[in-house]
């Protein structure tokens, strides 16, 4: 792989964009969330771009004060199918939680796209963070599930869909019509799991697509989702502030890989990238400025009073620093927060982007700009070793897709960064990831 | 509905079609029922017929002696998420049982494929018959669930599902860039169920479709499955080996419909059909007769050994009488066979028909013949009220739909009996059904 090596990409597909207040833009979509012909084009745009992937992202339950982007919108499995019926080539990836659902419905669900798209999708593996405890009550459970609970039950999970996925061997269907066999009994397996959350005989009635299986996807952050995800996960899909922290969570990261016994180069690390692009850096500013502008007083107090119950911010506004509430000082037992306190404490940021931080809108310095900066910061972030690849967060959509592709993705091919053509048709061939063996074809290898 | 009453029209697409040895055929197509673009082309096909639906269903669990179009097969949700991509007009309907899923999921991967496809969605309730207990042992159930118990959790479920997909109201979304409001919170709602069976908070996080909700399929032939079809379902599929078993079941139905105060137009009565189309008598009987040729003595013999564990089938081939193994005399205390036993006593059918008839691949005489024969057949069931219309089990596809669509679709168009042209975009609009109302926009109109 590091001969040449390619930076990977992946579109991260969302209503009108990431920003919080992106669907009160002038080119933002009315119920872009909900417009499946918007979403095709979407996925079209990234797949004239030759994006590796298009992601789709998920929550299992809402409230009044949900992101309009999540309130109405498609299941990720059902959206992913209908973008591979408007593509060709790139991957697409559903987000799905394993703590929500029968492991042999979702191995079904999942191996079905990937056969539907000829073996182009992709699993992105979450466990539902939910503290609210309203997911777990859309699911007949009183209370959140603990977070340590959550990540054995996914390792167990993720054990008894990838079991399921090798139900069949890939030459178990002769289908000899002369001699009136269809399929060879001893290359269907049942899985008989029996384990702590889960009992599962097999064999799935599905059989194992062009690339084998979904790629699998993870996005763990904590402790023990990182330790998941280095064991399982084939792409893992990470969010620094600085190039100093990715370069070395991709250090750390490829480290623990290689202590499952993987190759470093069996897992492609992609960082969440938010760029703003202008001809020049006073456009791209101003984009984002108006961008910000849409955040009324009242949803930013709204949204800062209740994540910070503790705080006054009596008399002050969205423009005041964090240090005027005292935020700069604060210390908050949430994990997010965590990943966001030394931005809030040494940048000293202006409440709206303390609001725009923890909303996910945030888009710092270094996304705002020309084609040629977000490029420069691209290589630089990708030579280094700070990624593999880029998450692309659009704070608005279409525009901030459609100007990537436009601007920054012929910058990265001028510079033999990036494919001018898709060499494959399957999403492990994009990524460089191998098809994974047969469990059972493996076996057989084995015996003497 | 009576003055411009319509033949309905539903195609039943399986692989390589409804007979058991329908895949040995010559123009069967391999791995049939894994090939995607030859679901659409089916599909594509149907609706070339002005087809009201696409009908796909399903089983969740295989074992050696399954039919091969079910060993290795889409999920059906994804399926017809894909032909909707491929289609405009035409319905598609995906079976789902209510046994092994939480409603919350299914109700959203439902609705979003019904929104996915602009309101062309519907759902086949099943509540999984598993005799051996293999389904429940892919979901962690050492024993399948008993027939009364799936059908009062299936009653809630639907109760859970329904009431989820009025979330939202349709005026809900105001999306007002100027004022900032996204949405009216008045306008979304909580089901907060608490039953037998489920818990479920909501609200679901997508709204109605242009249909309002998927159609409500149903085919329950027992008691209580009757019951329960009478009380919800819009759409219902029956399979009668005669015209007058089919118009006793047309009226005790419709009336049941009309005791739980619908109306009987709420509901439409779909027959099972299995064409067999030759130019003439001759060359359909051939047609047929070379389907049969394809079972084999070991498979036919294999089958009717297990299904009829006492009986002794020493010296006899499959072109044995029914009466030669004494299954002209004997009872079964199966639903299925029960079904069948009329035609066993009454009409003394060789072995391999008895065979046939077991495994759903038997196709009456009736339903051999040229394309005159059939096209009368169907209208004097339609006029006679045994049916509202036929779900094609085509004993060979895609030959056996192509022929239906080519040779008795122009037939029923120039008897007035059929469309021409769609006439609506929706599902409901096919098939004269009405939108349902939002539960919630009913109770403000009750206000004072």
């Amino acid at each position: 792989m590091a001969a040449n090596r390619q930076i990977k990409l992946s579109a991260y597909l969302v209503g009108t964009g990431m920003h919080v207040a992106s669907w009160k833009h002038p080119n933002a979509q009315r119920s872009a969330s909900i417009s499946v012909d918007y979403y095709k084009a979407l996925a079209q745009t990234a797949e004239r771009g030759k994006f590796d992937i298009a992601f789709i992202a998920d929550s299992l339950a809402i409230n009044e004060d949900s992101h309009p982007n999540i309130l109405n919108r498609f299941e990720p499995v059902t959206l992913i199918t209908a973008l591979a019926g408007a593509t060709s080539k790139i991957g697409v990836v559903a987000t799905a939680s394993t703590s929500y659902i029968e492991p042999f419905n979702l191995a079904r669900s999942l191996l079905s796209v990937d056969q539907i798209s000829k073996g182009r999708a992709g699993w992105n593996i979450v466990t539902t963070r939910d503290l609210s405890g309203s997911t777990a009550r859309n699911f007949g459970a009183q209370d959140h599930l603990e977070h340590g609970f959550r990540y054995k039950r996914a390792e167990e999970f993720v054990e008894v869909v990838t079991g399921l996925w090798d139900s069949w061997e890939d030459d178990a269907f002769v289908q000899d019509k002369e001699s009136g066999v269809f399929f060879h009994p001893d290359k269907m397996h049942r899985l008989n799991h029996r384990g702590e959350f889960f009992s599962v005989e097999g064999p799935l009635n599905i059989a194992r697509s062009p690339q084998g299986y979904p790629v699998l996807v993870q996005a763990g952050t904590s402790e023990s989702g990182q330790q998941f995800a280095a064991k399982r996960a084939e792409v893992i899909f990470s969010i620094k502030y600085s190039k100093q922290e990715a370069r070395e969570f991709y250090d750390t990261f490829k480290s623990k890989v290689a202590s499952f016994g993987r190759s470093p180069d069996e897992v492609v690390i992609l960082q969440g990238i938010f760029p703003v692009i202008g001809r020049t850096q006073e456009e791209a500013d101003e984009k984002y400025r108006q961008l910000e502008s849409y955040i009324s007083e009242e949803t930013g107090f709204s949204f800062l009073k209740d994540y910070f119950p503790g705080v006054d911010f009596a008399g002050l506004t969205l423009e005041s620093r964090a240090a005027d509430a005292g935020l700069d000082r604060l210390q908050l037992d949430k994990s997010d927060y965590r990943k966001h306190q030394p931005v809030i404490a040494g940048e000293n940021p202006t409440l709206r982007e303390v609001y725009s931080l923890l909303t996910g809108s945030f888009s710092r310095e270094d996304w705002v700009g020309t084609p040629e900066k977000i490029a420069d910061t691209l290589e630089e972030w990708f030579t280094e070793r700070a990624a593999d690849g880029f998450m692309l967060m659009a704070p608005l959509l279409p525009d901030g897709l459609h100007d990537f592709v436009e601007e920054v993705v012929p910058l990265l091919q001028q510079r033999g960064l990036f494919r001018t053509e898709y060499a494959g048709d399957t999403l492990r061939e994009h990524l460089g990831l191998r098809v994974p063996e047969n469990r059972y074809a493996r076996e057989e290898v084995s015996r003497p």
